[in-house]
C-alpha cells in the first residue's frame, strides 16, 4: 500500500492507494477517529458492486451505514439530488459527529462531499474512489460542488476528506471508455508539473492501458503525490493551484455546451489540453515538438483530441467560457505550458483567439 | 459609529453601528477591497424601503448592483430561495471578485450568506442588516444557512462577512413586533454573559422599548461586543460558542412545529429560555430568584414566556429537539445558566424532563 499524505494541518489527510483497500474502510475509518452514525452515498452502477462489500467492512468496525443511491452521471451532480440527500440525511438522523462516505467516482465524490460541505454547517467525509478520474484527480484536494444549468461547478465549497481510499480493484469493473478518460488527468500532471513522468507515460501507456497492475499503481501513487504538492500549497485556489486546470477552460464549456452528455470529462479535458496546447505554441512559445507530443500521448492512450464545431456551438462555447470561475475582470485567463512539465496561470487570452484555435476545421491553422 | 471589531485572523472584519451609515455603503465596500460586479438580495418588505438608497450608495462608489428581491419571511429560508438566487447570480456573470450584499433581516442574512458561502465555492459577502434581531445576532458571526423541513438551520456554512453595517436608522421602519423579537436576542447576551449588561436592560427597559436611539446605539453596540468576543474565540462552535443557543433549542424546535409561521424567531426564542431557565433551577442550582428576574425581563420587553401545547404537539415537539444540531449521541445538549451572567453549555437533559418543563398547563409544577 502507498501512502500520500495531503499536508494542510489540522486537515491534514492521507490517501491511501492499494488493491483490497474496501474491505478495511471501517477500520480504517475508525483508525482516523469517526464514529458515530454513517452514510455512503453511491451511485446505481457502483451500488450493486460495492456498496455492499463497503457496508460489511463498516459494520464490522461497529458502524450502521446507511446507503444513498443517486442516478449515475454528470446530469445527478445538481442542486436537485443535493436536496435528496438532505432528505434523507435528516431521516436518518445525522449528527454533527457522524460521516459521509463517497463510494464512487468523481460525480458522486463531488456531490457527496457538498453535501457533506453543507449538512450541519460541514461533517466529516470520506472519499472511496472507484474510478481512475476520483482516484488521481477529484477525491484529492476537498474541492466538492454541483453543477448548475449555467455551467459545471458553480456552486460548492472546499471541504478536506477525512482520509481517501483508492482500492486499486475496483479498476477492474470500471469500463474501457470511463478509465481511459480518467488517463486524460493523468497525462494532465505530466504537462503541468513533471516531465520525467510524462516520459514515463510516454513509454509504458501500452502497459497503462491494459490496466497492469504494477504501472498503475506508480501512476496513481504518483499523480496523487503532484496533486497533493500543488494543494498543500494553495488550498483554496488563490494561485498554484490553479494549474490543475490545464485543458479545463475549454474542456468545461465543451461538457456545458452539450449539456454533460456527449463527452466524458477526460474527453472533454484532452480535447481542452490539445487547444490550451496550441494557445501555449503562440503565447508562451511551447516547442511545437511538445504541443505534437502531447497531442499524440492523448492519442496513445485512446483519447480525442479534436472537435468539429458549428458556427452557432462555437458562440456558445463562448459564452459558456465567459461563465467559468477563471474569468476575472471579463477576461478569459488560462494555464498554459511553456515546456512539458511547466505551466503558467493566469495567462489572458482575448476570447477571439481561443476561437480561432478552435477553429478544428481549418488545421491548416497550427 | 461605534466599530466592534470580530477577530478571527485573515478573516477579521468590523462591526460598524450608527445611524445612517447606509449613505456610505458604496465607499464603505470599496475600502474594505472590494470590487467588481455585486448583487444585493433582500427581500420583498425591506425591497421598497431600502433597495434603491442601498444601491444608490453603491452606484455612487462606482459599483453596478443587481437587485435580487426574495419573498419574506423564514419561509424564504428554503434550498428553493437559493436556487433562485444561483440563477440570478449565473445570469448576472458573477465572478469570485464579485460581491453579495445581504439587506434584510436574519433571513436575508442567513440566506444571502449561504449563497455566498457556495457560488463559485465562496465569495465575499457584506452585511447590512435591517432589524434589530439581524444587527445584534445573525449579521456577525458567519453562520449562514437554510432550512429544511426536516429542521432550522439544517443546511449551511461557516462564511464570514467582510463587513457588517447596522444603520440604526433601519429601525425607524421595523414593526413593533419584529422590534421586540430582537430584543430576546439582546436579553440573551445579559443572561450568557454580563450581569451587569442585564441590569442596565431592567432599568432602562422602557426607554430600549421605544427605540430611544442613544440607548439602542450603547445596546447594539454592546451585544455586538459580547458576539465578537465569543465568535473570536470559537468560530465554528466546537465548545463556548454554542452558549450563544441559550434558549434555542427548545426556540428552534417551537419554530419548526409550527412551521416558522406562529412564532417570530425572538418570540420562540424568548419561550424557550424562559424553559432554559426552569431547566437551569433544577440542573444548575440557577437561584429562582434569577430565573424570575429573566422572565419578568423578557415580558417587560412583550415577548411571550409562556406556551400551551397539546400532547400530540409535545411530541411533535420532542421529535424536532432530537433533530437540532446540538443533539449527540442521542441527548439533547441544552446551555444552562448558573446565575445570570454565567451560562455552561453542553448540559445533558433527558428528554423527559425537558417534556415536564413544558408542562405549562401546571405552573405548580415550577
Amino acid at each position: 500500500m502507498h501512502v500520500v499524505t495531503v499536508a494542510l494541518g489540522k486537515r491534514s489527510y492521507e490517501i491511501r492507494i492499494g488493491a483490497g483497500l474496501l474491505r478495511n474502510l471501517g477500520s480504517a475509518c475508525a483508525a482516523v477517529g469517526l464514529r458515530g452514525r454513517c452514510v455512503v452515498i453511491t451511485d446505481r452502477i457502483v451500488a450493486p458492486l460495492y456498496a455492499e462489500p463497503a457496508c460489511a467492512a463498516l459494520r464490522r468496525a461497529g458502524f450502521d451505514p446507511v446507503v444513498i443511491v443517486v442516478p449515475s452521471g454528470e446530469k445527478a451532480k445538481a442542486l436537485k439530488t443535493v436536496e435528496i440527500c438532505y432528505h434523507r440525511l435528516a431521516a436518518a438522523r445525522l449528527e454533527r459527529q457522524s460521516f459521509v462516505v463517497a463510494l464512487g467516482g468523481g460525480v458522486v465524490g463531488d456531490l457527496a462531499g457538498f453535501v457533506a460541505a453543507t449538512y450541519l454547517r460541514g461533517i466529516p467525509f470520506v472519499q472511496v474512489p472507484t474510478t481512475l478520474l476520483a482516484q488521481v484527480d477529484s477525491s484529492v484536494g476537498g474541492k466538492v460542488g454541483v453543477n448548475l444549468p449555467a455551467g459545471k461547478n458553480l456552486v460548492g465549497a472546499f471541504h478536506q476528506p477525512r482520509l481517501v481510499l483508492c482500492d486499486l480493484e475496483t479498476m477492474d469493473s470500471l469500463p474501457e471508455r470511463e478509465y481511459r478518460s480518467g488517463l486524460a488527468e493523468v497525462i494532465k500532471y505530466g504537462v503541468i508539473y513533471d516531465a520525467s513522468f510524462f516520459g514515463s507515460l510516454e513509454r509504458n501507456m501500452p502497459g497503462i492501458a491494459l490496466k497492469n497492475r504494477r504501472a498503475l499503481t506508480e501512476v496513481v501513487a504518483r499523480c496523487c503525490e503532484i496533486k497533493a504538492e500543488v494543494v498543500s500549497q494553495d488550498e483554496t485556489e488563490s494561485g498554484l493551484r490553479a494549474i490543475l486546470n490545464f485543458g479545463h477552460t475549454v474542456g468545461h464549456a465543451l461538457e456545458a455546451i452539450s449539456r454533460y452528455g456527449k463527452y466524458l470529462h477526460g474527453e472533454a479535458i484532452s480535447i481542452g489540453m490539445v487547444a490550451a496546447s496550441h494557445l501555449s505554441c503562440r503565447h508562451l512559445k511551447l516547442p511545437s515538438d511538445d504541443s505534437e507530443r502531447i497531442a499524440r500521448l492523448l492519442d496513445l492512450a485512446g483519447l480525442p483530441t479534436q472537435v468539429q464545431l458549428k458556427p452557432s456551438e462555437k458562440r456558445l462555447l463562448t459564452k459558456a467560457m465567459q461563465l467559468d470561475k477563471k474569468v476575472s475582470g471579463g477576461e478569459v485567463k488560462f494555464v498554459l505550458a511553456r515546456r512539458i512539465g511547466a505551466v503558467e496561470f493566469g495567462q489572458k487570452v482575448p476570447l477571439s483567439t481561443v476561437t480561432s484555435v478552435l477553429d478544428w476545421s481549418a488545421p491548416a491553422e497550427f
